[in-house]
């Protein structure tokens, strides 16, 4: 049976009506009005987070034996204040001069200039539609009107989208001017951009004394265990340390959904590696991964074509700043194409100067492509020494690697060697005050004086008194130093995963309709990541299939398989589809003929094709099915193909 | 090989350090001097919660298709308004009249009268030891001085602290009065208790008007998506929603380590049930569990005795209000046991009246026994309907159960049947008016008007104005009527967890030492929940060893079973034991024999005993230790006993 997923366009309404009838999702506190940017997750969304999860621990902390952490979201203001989160992770809103309404700067920017080029394109009847979807998730949503623009105006505009996130606040403020963009809901002129701190802000303890905030990520929490992390990894570096966990930011107006949301889970890893040797040792694993990538001279340039590369020749051609950035690239897409993101949906864009983290030196996004535009999903920054360092200059507690050198390094220098004898009879009292001032002296001063001692002797001035020193008091030698341990701080390589946002382009990725019925939707999730692995579905509620139906749960749940059972009083066919909509890949149906000669059919979300075999034959092989040793096309080599129906009577 | 658990008396001090240095937790944010009640989790710490947490899952939410959430724990409001936790969930403090510290009233009033017990029993000769260490954790720490008191004095305090939950903050105000209860810190005294909200307030959006709160319990988010639970279960009642998640409280004086801390990860149920129906459908698998049992009764009479007793009796004798409740706490000990608690150390309480939550009809704690005392962990509330009606009638939305009846119901009711003719024609433009002022009428009102008509005639009066009726307008008729559907708020049972208390007394229950060793600790942690199933052990770190471990790696990896590998340079022993820190129930050593003739050996963590086989028969056999599928003494009888050492060299 052939497959068509394409026969309809994609119906984001329908996708939304489905996503909430089946309680994927909804807006947190509905029944009282909700508030914007929350959502709680339902049955199937929270089993789907749950597998996503579980898939990413095993993709990434399993299998790189990452050192698993659960730290604190309250989080006591100094933290933030040395993390530079209190001066800078903020955002830039406009208010509306008139009403007082708050705007988002750049998305109020884009969203108007990008009106106006649709308006122009309408006006000179080209089609006003996909050919800047690109961005759409950070522009206001403004109502078009046909009016044609000039040439270089047009040019302008194009230039201005592509580096949208490159503005800083005065220059928004500068294009609103410029550009005259007003609020579009009420047309008034809008103020300076003024920054607004992106995290929720509390108190801790009964006295109101100190002050806290939630955190807008989990890396903080990381970095202050370096310490003890470097320690139970023996004191080797590279590791990585990983945590899944929630995170808050106080956005100025969430809206497209899950895509921008106050409260998420985050999934993010801090790699540390010594900053001189940023290779991989498990690179050459990946360094055939082809990857879609959007570098920062191109946008720069105001353009958003894409380039295909492997993961090798981008690290040779500098592309990718070094291996291990590399080596994380790629093994993020592999994540996300064996969760279910479509491949040629996916591009990794890197951040123009303006546009990166204060923390960050480096960084490239993971994009994927949505109804709302390219969505970052996973940010992977080179935050360099940056956090390690501050958090070390303001406590005081080293946050460095000693690492014992192969081949110490051997280095000369010159030392003063003071004749006790004679120094200390000569200067008395001052003996001390004159060590300390020779002691004190840079390599440079010390050959000066070695030269002058050469000549017998020299006068030294100290806090305005002078003594003369000579070749008895005092001899500059040229001394061999040993160093066996190296201190440095590592620099850290970060991706960073939104959880909730893979998870909503997951769930649009999957969704499409049967040719032949386009009022049932399908998401086709992969049994890996689906919430519910397996329907079982007695042919009715009746007593007698009830011993097979525990049978056949009970064996799954032995097999490690999560199913569920339908026994409501609706037709099989029904019962499928509603389980299509859950996105639940396999089906078994127990008939009377289960009950008479113990067979069992077997039904495929994706194809509808029916297999039908002996019970045991039948798990064993949905089992395979579902931890992906085995194909659907592979099993129909196995079982036969069943095209009967079911017969409601014996 | 016989092990002696107890050869060496608990000790904390040891417990700590070693939980300390191996990171399974540390006090948050350590390298700024920390926040007490705030703690990270390093990888041991997580990866033993991530297991608890998904045998949790299991026994729990996969065993009884309870439907999982995962909502939001930032919450606007008027919900927590609606909920009665921003009036009344508080705690009592009061302030050092001269220093301004503040302090837990009940705390303070516990560890006072505790410490004057402990003085009166050294001026008595007695040992002040364990006999009142029960409830440790609900006093400050006070220093004993040796005064002998009064034989009824004695009694009093004894009475007081028995009853410590139950006392309001006026009585705790009165109890310092009157036994001169003062800070012990610096004697001066306290001023009156005051309420302190313990919920962390911020508030939402870039405009600052929406105050929210973060959630100190998850429950609030269950009982806000009722309709679309109940929806998702088909309408139907009885079943379970489930949600693990973080919750805070901003407690007063936070001790005690992870026993009493801001931020902790929840996992709830609510589980819906008609309150005329409390039966549990699976009771009878339950009905024999025996329980340790503290009632209301015997704690409001001073004493703290247990009675032991199976969940059926209890339920029949009406120690436990119903079934559901019942069900509940039998599947909590068996959560709690299969775990690792030890069953001696594990009794249900159950709250005196003024200790109960202010949304409970009914409350058992699970309390397990630790250094600190007895500690609630899992807390078993009835909260009736109280939570679903406050919502309901708050925000107009029903939030109920509309059920079929098999039998429906019939009433009888009066009717006022118009005559349509006669009555337009006779009342024009007043009919609406006095159809409606008719249709409005009690039953006890239409009964007067059926016997006035009776008689021929009345006069009806209607905004002051009187209007004649007649019976040939209008009669007042007796109909049956048949009700089909009942509407009814369910009742709550609530099983709540505290993960992080679980964990750390799971941590006690597990550590010892051994006899000939007291310099390591081990724990006993069952290999369900343990954060590391199997250790790999080759004998050195020389690359000869390497495909062997990457093979057992992998071929455990294939089977489910989590292994880690040590091949730092040190012996076989010191890396065991250092395992044994870790609580890694099984060991693989990979030598020249391994080399040589695939053979591999089999360390039990416990007793120290180790195995011999070929390697892919004792992966089989580790595979079924670890799935618990397997007991080590069964594991005997299938390998040989291995008693040599690992020769280091060929």
């Amino acid at each position: 049976m052939t497959v068509n997923k394409s026969a309809h366009s994609f119906d984001k309404a329908r996708l939304e009506a489905l996503l909430n009838r089946r309680f994927f999702y909804a807006p947190a506190f509905e029944i009282y009005g909700g508030v914007a940017g929350l959502y709680d997750y339902g049955p199937p969304g929270s089993a789907l987070q749950a597998n996503i999860i579980a898939e990413w621990r095993r993709h990434f902390i399993v299998e790189e034996h990452m050192l698993e952490l659960d730290t604190t979201i309250m989080t006591p203001a100094p933290v933030f204040e040395t993390s530079g989160h209190v001066a800078r992770f903020a955002d830039w809103m406009v208010k509306d001069t008139k009403t007082g309404d708050v705007l988002r700067a750049d998305h109020l920017v884009g969203g108007v200039l990008e009106a106006r080029l649709a308006g122009d394109k309408e006006a000179r009847g080209q089609s006003a539609t996909l050919a800047k979807e690109d961005d759409k998730k950070k522009k206001k949503k403004v109502k078009t009107t046909a009016v044609k623009l000039e040439d270089d105006v047009v040019k302008e505009y194009e230039n201005i989208l592509a580096q949208l996130d490159n503005y800083s606040g005065p220059e928004l403020g500068e294009l609103c001017r410029k550009y005259n963009i007003t609020n579009p809901d009420t047309g008034n002129e809008v103020g300076e951009p003024q920054q607004f701190n992106l995290m929720f802000a509390s108190s801790i303890g009964p006295t109101g004394q100190h002050p806290g905030f939630l955190r807008p990520e989990t890396a903080q929490g990381h970095f202050l265990n370096f310490s003890r992390l470097l320690e139970f990894n023996n004191g080797r570096v590279p590791f990585a340390s990983a945590h899944i966990g929630k995170s808050f930011r106080n956005e100025i107006s969430p809206r497209a959904g899950l895509l921008r949301v106050r409260e998420f889970t985050m999934a993010e890893i801090e790699h540390y590696v010594d900053p001189e040797d940023k290779k991989h040792d498990r690179f050459r694993e990946v360094r055939d991964v082809k990857l879609a990538l959007l570098d920062r001279h191109v946008q720069s340039a105001g353009r958003t074509d894409i380039t295909h590369m492997t993961v090798g020749d981008a690290v040779d051609k500098g592309v990718i700043a070094n291996e291990t950035l590399g080596y994380f690239l790629a093994r993020v897409q592999m994540f996300l194409l064996k969760i279910g993101i479509d491949p040629a949906r996916l591009r990794f864009r890197q951040h123009m100067a303006n546009e990166m983290a204060h923390y960050a030196t480096d960084c490239w996004d993971a994009e994927i492509q949505n109804s709302y535009g390219w969505t970052e999903c996973v940010g992977c920054a080179d935050r360099a020494a940056y956090d390690l360092t501050v958090h070390s200059a303001k406590t005081g507690h080293p946050l460095v690697v000693r690492q014992a050198l192969k081949e110490p390094i051997v280095t000369e220098k010159l030392v003063p060697e003071f004749n006790k004898k004679t120094f200390g009879k000569t200067f008395a009292r001052d003996t001390g005050l004159l060590q300390k001032f020779i002691g004190d002296m840079t390599e440079e001063e010390l050959t000066k004086l070695q030269g002058e001692l050469a000549q017998g002797q020299t006068i030294v001035s100290v806090d305005g008194r002078e003594f003369t020193i000579t070749s008895d008091h005092l001899t500059i030698e040229c001394k061999m130093f040993k160093q066996s341990i190296r201190e440095f701080t590592p620099n850290v390589i970060e991706p960073s995963f939104g959880l909730g946002r893979i998870l909503y382009i997951l769930l649009e990725h999957s969704f499409w309709c049967r040719e032949q019925d386009i009022e049932r939707g399908i998401l086709s999730l992969p049994p890996v990541i689906a919430p519910t692995k397996v329907l079982i579905v007695p042919l009715s509620a009746r007593e007698e299939f009830d011993p097979l139906v525990r049978e056949v749960s009970l064996k799954l749940r032995k097999a490690g398989v999560y199913s569920r059972v339908d026994d409501s009083n609706t037709s099989i066919g029904k019962r499928y589809a509603r389980n299509d909509e859950l996105g639940t890949p396999f089906g078994l149906t127990l008939d009377f003929a289960s009950v008479a000669k113990r067979t069992m059919t077997l039904r495929e979300r994706d194809t509808t094709g029916q297999l039908i075999g002996d019970i045991d034959k039948v798990i064993e092989v949905v089992t395979e099915l579902v931890q992906g040793s085995m194909t659907w096309s592979e099993a129909t080599k196995i079982l036969p193909a069943y095209d009967g129906s079911f017969r409601h009577e014996r």
